[in-house]
């Protein structure tokens, strides 16, 4: 089946949508959170272990994956489904945000950005020809356009950068040779709603399958991430699916799923569990704490993950303490199945009429993290 | 059902027995390979996965536990397999083993051993009373009697410390007080065929459940070790169970099972697999290799594990390079299906009555690394 999003439901007190994303490695009920596979696996996870998740997509990273194993010898294997045995849809990112985060080792024009891998110092050069050919070489069912992600505070430096990237989503747009691909474009214009709304004003223009959300959870604040994703709502289009890039955490969750937003993915729940850090509802804890070494309760009480299904407090903290490494698996199991299961229990809402309520009952106990992630 | 073992059927060409050993937590079926959970886990292995690979016993270490998280907490759980949630057959070896490679951190005497802490320096004393004692909080199945672990080539050493051994093994016996685990005497006696033959009859003497055959291994040729096992088979009782601790490798389990042995465990399985290193019926193979870096191919085509039937070479080279845990487990599932699965047809070849068609078979093709493990 080729790429499509059928728009379910909107809610009638927020801008919260329920759909489906229709791609040729099935469905994804939205809104979604993708769980990060960063290097071709999403950390101490097998597929079959993302599958028992209930994960209907996942994320890959261009930049790492076009320098090891090479997208080349992706292709030869039928792609990334293939290579790493995931059967579900995947999505790549374009790779600028790595490029762009290599601060001293990439030197940016109008045409592309030159850099030096962090893995041998070797150099390499991306354009938005190159970065769409990479893509389609891995093959993955949603892919995204190179944009520049720029500091979101300076406002001469964004309305260049801007520009730029408004140029670079029209060449990749016209580099695109498969058609079973979705090329999404990514919306820029930093914490500024007037670059704001002319980048989703430009880039509906161009009509995109799809809409990424970037430069967001980059150093602005949370109200101000909430101000941008309020000015881009009534302009993006309405039946086109908006991923919000490198978001969130659960309270993210709930405030950007209000905003409009559809799709997500986050490092976090990966990198804290292997930090020995878990959610719970009443917000993030550390299993290493001293409080747990006697403690014969799971995680959560009612958590239906394996790990909480199975295991106590204090043997998850003895393994910590012990340094083993099926802890960070059992910790990864968990924050990933509270992801997921607290986005199907918001879209269930959605459907049903009562997201405003639940997101409500959620945020009156979850107390999140002070300093942003 | 209280300890016992069934001897099906003797080898009529060499010393392989079959049988089954009773235990509280189910049966196991011999000869047995034991992977080993020093840590009240196998390396990066859960429960569920163990099960799935056909494990019926696995090894835990009473030295790591009574350290951390200790044996009091443990015993609060209701036991170590209520605590890390394994319902099956369980051993613990007696800390001795741990305690005598703490060189320079360690005392012997003839009532025991005062030993530091290799986590915090700590001061500890173990004696047979104190070993049973701790082994009888962990509940394991299993349990094993306090010896020393001489250096294997002193003559004069090896005579001293048999005695002390043999004493401590008297002291164990009398300290028991459970009556569900089966206390294993362990027989000692360097390379040396007089002290061996000494032990065992001093021992079976003694009427143990089981036999623990300790201090082989540790410096010895395998030549040396065949030869002790030679010695000690006629003397060591015939329906009582001879555990070979800390042997072995793939060639190891059939010159040993030929030799009278029904117990195995190593930790060679599972640590080659952290380094990247898998079994084949060739011999050992590193998968870091560049001859694998475009391999469509699994580790052996004709392999029923999880990580053989779903990924590449190619795959599993990209996550070693990429230092991936996920690599860590799935090497592991491998080299741990290959041992079970090398000694269920043991097994089933000694029933059948070709277990030295089966064992030149697979001698004639698998290479052995030359260096000791």
């Amino acid at each position: 089946m080729p790429f499509s999003f059928e728009l379910l439901t909107e809610d009638t007190h927020t801008a919260a949508r329920a759909g489906v994303i229709h791609t040729p490695h099935g469905d994804i009920p939205t809104p979604v959170f993708a769980p990060v596979g960063t290097q071709a696996t999403v950390k101490t996870l097998t597929p079959a272990d993302l599958q028992e998740l209930g994960a209907t997509l996942i994320l890959s990273n261009t930049y790492h994956l076009y320098l090891r194993p090479g997208a080349d010898l992706i292709a030869d294997f039928g792609g990334l489904h293939h290579f790493m045995q995931w059967p579900r849809p995947i999505l790549t990112d374009s790779g600028g945000f790595q490029v762009f985060s290599l601060e001293g080792l990439r030197k940016i024009d109008d045409d592309g950005v030159t850099f030096r891998s962090h893995i041998d110092g070797s150099y390499h050069r991306f354009t938005p020809e190159v970065v769409i050919g990479i893509q389609e070489k891995l093959g993955a069912d949603i892919i995204m356009a190179f944009d520049e992600c720029p500091p979101p505070h300076d406002y001469e430096y964004n309305v260049k950068s801007l520009e730029r990237t408004h140029r670079w989503a029209e060449r990749c747009k016209a580099a695109q040779t498969r058609s079973d691909q979705a090329l999404y474009g990514i919306v820029q214009g930093g914490i500024f709603a007037d670059l704001r709304a002319q980048s989703a004003e430009f880039l509906a223009e161009l009509d995109f399958p799809g809409y990424g959300i970037g430069g967001l959870s980059v150093g602005e604040t949370k109200a101000q991430m909430h101000e941008m994703l309020e000015v881009m709502h009534p302009i993006l289009p309405r039946h086109k699916p908006r991923y919000l890039m490198g978001v969130g955490s659960p309270e993210d969750l709930f405030e950007c799923v209000a905003r409009g937003v559809d799709q997500f993915d986050c490092v976090l729940p990966t990198r804290i569990a292997r930090n020995g850090a878990v959610f719970t509802k009443q917000g993030r804890v550390n299993l290493r704490n001293a409080r747990f070494a006697a403690d014969k309760n799971p995680i959560e009480p009612d958590c239906q993950c394996y790990t909480c299904r199975t295991f106590s407090l204090a043997y998850l903290r003895h393994l910590l303490m012990a340094e083993e490494i099926l802890a960070l698996r059992l910790t990864t199991l968990h924050n990933l199945h509270f992801m997921l299961d607290t986005m199907r229990r918001i879209r269930q809402s959605i459907l049903a009429g009562t997201f405003l309520s639940y997101k409500d009952d959620f945020l009156a106990t979850y107390r999140p993290v002070k300093s942003r992630q």
